[in-house]
Order: structure tokens, then sequence, then C-alpha cells
């Protein structure tokens, strides 16, 4: 097995639990950028049951809204691609009016060198994280 | 109001409810490529309530399982960015090994001219989405 994600060896997860886990990425132009890993080997959504979908999708609404909370962004970026690393996982992106590739996506062309803003304090995330977590299972 | 997503002169729904739509994309390089759109104008899926998050993600994978049963990519790509038009949509974009950009994201630095596939027959796209919807909401 040769899958990074899950060798998963560079790894400081903030958040995990037995199905999946939430990485701060350390993204010199993206500060607050987090990747939510399913730990299983899997490539699609459509390859959970709906159970595991909706509580994957759950860990990542938590992780935006944390964001939200935490960092005011102008938007946020939602995406699961996986093309070069066909194992479930999902980017969480807070994103700037001007970061370096607003309002192209981050994997597009740099628009300009890009501001720079605060990442949150991992203690902090991981707090907003389980809080808006307990509300959504709950709603 | 001149949100293009409130406006929606241009589409041609292929499946829709009281709540979102799925409008199949016209785009030459990526076939099958589908939008789906919330009716409602807001800009992130943590502004839904947890209710309307877990309908508007069912129509995601719906459309993701019809794609993977009509087309049979090598891999879905997902995303929900909004950094232009901020009315919560998602991107639901079949990929194959030799398509215009593969592995990068579709809004990357295309890697060759990319082969054809066939788009899908919007009937049986259409009939394919409500199957997968009716199997996920009872899951």
């Amino acid at each position: 097995m040769d899958c990074t994600l899950c060798l998963a060896e560079m790894e400081t997860p903030i958040w995990r639990d037995g199905s999946c886990r939430v990485i701060l990425v350390r993204d010199h132009d993206y500060p607050g950028f987090c990747r939510v890993v399913w730990h299983e080997h899997v490539a699609e959504m459509s390859d959970l049951t709906a159970p595991a979908q909706r509580h994957l999708m759950n860990v990542v609404l938590a992780t935006e809204t944390a964001l939200r909370q935490l960092m005011q962004p102008d938007k946020i970026n939602l995406a699961s691609l996986g093309n070069v690393v066909p194992h479930l996982h999902w980017h969480v992106v807070p994103r700037f009016r001007n970061d370096r590739h607003f309002p192209q996506p981050i994997w597009g062309i740099p628009q300009r060198e890009g501001a720079r803003h605060e990442t949150p304090a991992v203690q902090a995330l991981a707090g907003a994280i389980v809080t808006a977590l307990t509300e959504l299972t709950a709603g």
C-alpha cells in the first residue's frame, strides 16, 4: 500500500474519530486550509453508505462553520477531487478577496502575490469543530 | 438582483424539486458535467439548516451515482466554490485519465487536448438521478 493518505505519516490531526480526521494543511498562501480525510481507502463519496456520507459531510460542514467563525473569510470553497490520490478526502478552504487566486479556484492561475491572513489557533479550531458538529448532529 | 443563478434564463434543468435543480452543463471538454443549484440565494452550505444540507448533498450524490452508472468515469470531482457567483451550487464532474486536465482539477493548467467521451442522454440521466435519490433517502 503506497497511498499517502493511508500512510498519513506527516499529519497532525486536529480532530478525529473512528471514521475520519481533520488535518490543518500548512499552506503558506491559504491559512486555515483544512483537509477532512476518510480513514478507509475508498475513492468516491458514493462508495460510502448513506449514514457514512452524512457523517463525513457533517464533519466537513462543521469544519466550514468553525473556519467561518474564527476567520470570517469572504467565501468557503469545498472540494473532493482525488485525481492524484484516489482516497476520499475533502478540501475546506477559507478564501479572501485579496488571496493569491481569488476569485479563481486555488488550483487556477495566480492573480496576485496574496495578502497574509492569520492561521487560527489549533485548539480554538478543534473546539469550534466539536461545537459545530454537536449542533449539526442534533439538527 | 443580477445573480445569474437566480435569473437562470439559459438553463434547462434535467431534474428539479422545490429546493434545488440539476443542470447539464454543456462543456465541450467535460461531457456529463452537472451543476446542482440551490434555488434560494444563499452563499454557503453552512447557511442552510441541517435537513436542507442533507437534502442538497443527497441530490449531489445521486447525480454522482447516476454519472458513474452511465459513464464509468475514472473519478468524480465534487466542488462548491462560488467565488465568482456566490449563490450556492455544486459542480459534479466526471473525469477521465485522458481528459483535458487530468489529474489536475478542471480549473488548472490543461495537460492535453483531451479525448472525447459520450454525453449521456438527458432522459437516462434524469431517470438514474431519481432512482439513486430514492435509494439514498431510504438509506
